[in-house]
């Protein structure tokens, strides 16, 4: 395919990522009511007024974005579709385009069903899994590519390349799993999970864009044709979802975020890419690992305390019993502690020592630096942090990469 | 591919399906609370006691299925997989995989969203449409046969065969939003909807073996990969469902059996004899049109009126002024009284004439026949029904056929 073509399939696919907007942005008020009905609303913690704010509006989206991609996808297939009788219609292509929407769509699904149900870690960790079975088996027919090419400075242990063989699916099921639930908990203050997957998908788009003169013009025509409709749609939530919010965005499009993104990483082939623009969740996650894994109590919700006082956000804690503490949780405070990223308190209490600490989130650290925030200028601060190392992604991507690839 | 090798693959379904089974019925207990809790639950009007019955727990049994079959599509490609080399991956045998599951997945998404929200009309016609859009892509690149064999009557009008075009399209179109829709509207009895696709899905893969020997050997074989799995997780959900019902399947289920049935008779070639299948859920929905297309007035239940002093099911009763009857429906009631197939009470009210009608469901009319029934009785009358049908199915597709097709 020349660019010729893709120009005119991708100028389609901008106008209906357009329409995918504006039909967003307009059912998103209409459809309040209902949520609020179904049950499905929360109150916003961080706020002086305690109305009713709808959830799950990512399904909404979801929807919407599925639609666009079934009347999208025999676009660029148009020549074959006209001239079918040749019987050379390009299976290995429309199979990726089916695969990628059923492992969306499955998330979406998931995502939908666990605002509802509140469904557990191993729902959560099995479902993305399976959902990513069919790209994965995708990615064997047409790829099976599990080499990679080592960094310069390991290649006297490993060689110039490597095969990971079934290491390489792993890898990408975790890619999977990973992005799905990353961004879920990089949250807790408004228009932070859009506003992240919105700087990610430009990110994405512009490393597409730029790569579009290159060998791999069809994998990254490929990544523009799931990602812009995604940027529609998000963009439209993020309206609605930027302080104060007046909708809440749910799991359902965390995990109909991270899918899109893994999906269009595992089959347009830059997952390493894909994970420089992913730094803030990966820093988030490993700050988070403690608590993830309840090596330290963790509660509930991790959201930054809010003041109604001042209107300002600052660091929340959990408290436990220090006996309590089971050995790997006091090794991952202390090494917390001599690192100084969290803020730790000990005191003696009438049953004994407690303990209390800030909650581990990306969050609560920038307060810890900064002291209590508006909730609007943390948000921002994140979101620029966000940027900031999506540009780091495109020096290393662009320059660094190069002293170790050659 | 010959007999032997599906055998083989046919019994890993088999067994899979088995564990779907084994699965569904152990998880559908665990998960009540859970659904209870989420406010998915409904009081059974047919009953004495008002305990909280959990809802949409046909959304286990989807998620099940989906799991079993992303882990069973890549078994019948095993031969293919382990020799990749040679690049004759049968891509237009996996793409009708793909785009069947992407089409059932949708719609579970789509029934959830509905139990939880309760959607309106539009929404139920608009995306079933567009879930099957990916499907009739693939069949139009994998046959684009549109062409049907007109029935000897016929021939002298019309030819021996006729291309019927984009209208062959509309067709399977419209197959799926229908049986997405029959389903659900032949409700309102303890254990009907299951029963009924529990009957549907034994019928299909009874006709589905018998062709098994037959020219159209592959298509069959990828229908029973579908069922079996479905009957699977089905008879779960029947166990719980069944008189008195314990559980409530929900819109979930209803979508999810009509979309897996109109993707098995879309894909597999079969969509005539599917409908023989469908005859008393044809009959439901031309009985019921007056009310679905708001000719007449449609309360918001149909089921039959439950009478707790004998235990027993009645008809139910719409009531409305009669100079408030559209036109339209002053016909249909005027056809159904000719018909004798409705029960019509008119009488003088304070400020009008009132008319009085049955609800137009089979149920009532079954119970306009029959009079007064227990609940379980109703539902195996009509359960009867549907397997005395599917013999009826059986003796046109064997024998009647042949008369008229030579």
């Amino acid at each position: 395919m020349e660019l010729g073509d893709s120009g005119l399939t991708l100028a389609i696919n901008a106008a209906m990522s357009a329409a995918g907007f504006l039909v967003c942005f307009n059912i998103i008020p209409k459809f309040k009511d209902m949520f609020i009905k179904a049950n499905l609303f929360g109150v916003d913690m961080s706020k002086r007024t305690k109305s009713k704010i709808p959830e799950s509006m990512g399904v909404i989206c979801g929807a919407v974005y599925l639609i666009i991609m079934f009347l999208f996808i025999p676009v660029p297939f148009y020549k074959h579709l006209a001239d079918n009788r040749k019987g050379n219609f390009p299976y290995h292509e429309y199979i990726e385009y089916l695969a990628a929407l059923l492992s969306v769509c499955c998330m979406i699904f998931l995502g939908f069903a666990d605002d509802v149900l509140n469904l557990k870690w191993r729902h959560k960790l099995l479902l993305p899994t399976m959902a990513s079975l069919p790209l994965l088996t995708v990615y064997f027919v047409n790829f099976n590519s599990t080499t990679i090419i080592v960094p310069k400075p390991f290649r006297a242990l490993f060689g110039f390349d490597l095969d990971l063989g079934v290491l390489y699916y792993v890898y990408m099921g975790m890619l999977a799993v990973f992005c799905t639930n990353a961004i879920n908990i990089l949250s807790g203050v408004n228009g932070l999970e859009v506003g992240q997957s919105w700087i990610i998908c430009v990110s994405v788009l512009l490393h597409n864009f730029i790569e579009l003169t290159g060998p791999q013009h069809q994998a990254h025509v490929f990544s523009i044709y799931f990602l812009m409709p995604f940027l529609g749609v998000c963009s439209a939530l993020l309206c609605y979802n930027w302080y104060p919010s007046r909708v809440f965005v749910g799991d359902t499009f965390c995990y109909f975020a991270g899918m899109t993104f893994a999906v269009v990483a595992i089959l347009a082939h830059f997952s390493k890419t894909m994970m420089l623009f992913f730094v803030p969740q990966v820093l988030n996650f490993l700050y988070s690992v403690p608590q993830l894994f309840r090596l330290v109590p963790c509660p509930r919700h991790r959201l930054p305390s809010y003041d109604p006082e001042t209107d300002k956000v600052g660091m929340s804690y959990t408290k436990f019993k220090t006996s309590q503490l089971k050995p790997l949780g006091k090794v991952c405070i202390f090494i917390f502690k001599t690192l100084r990223v969290i803020d730790i308190k000990e005191c003696i209490g009438e049953n004994g020592d407690v303990t209390e600490v800030n909650n581990f989130t990306l969050n609560n650290f920038i307060l810890k630096l900064c002291g209590p925030l508006h909730e609007r200028t943390l948000v921002i601060i994140l979101l620029s942090l966000q940027a900031i190392f999506s540009v780091v992604a495109f020096v290393i991507r662009y320059q660094v990469a190069r002293l170790f690839y050659g």
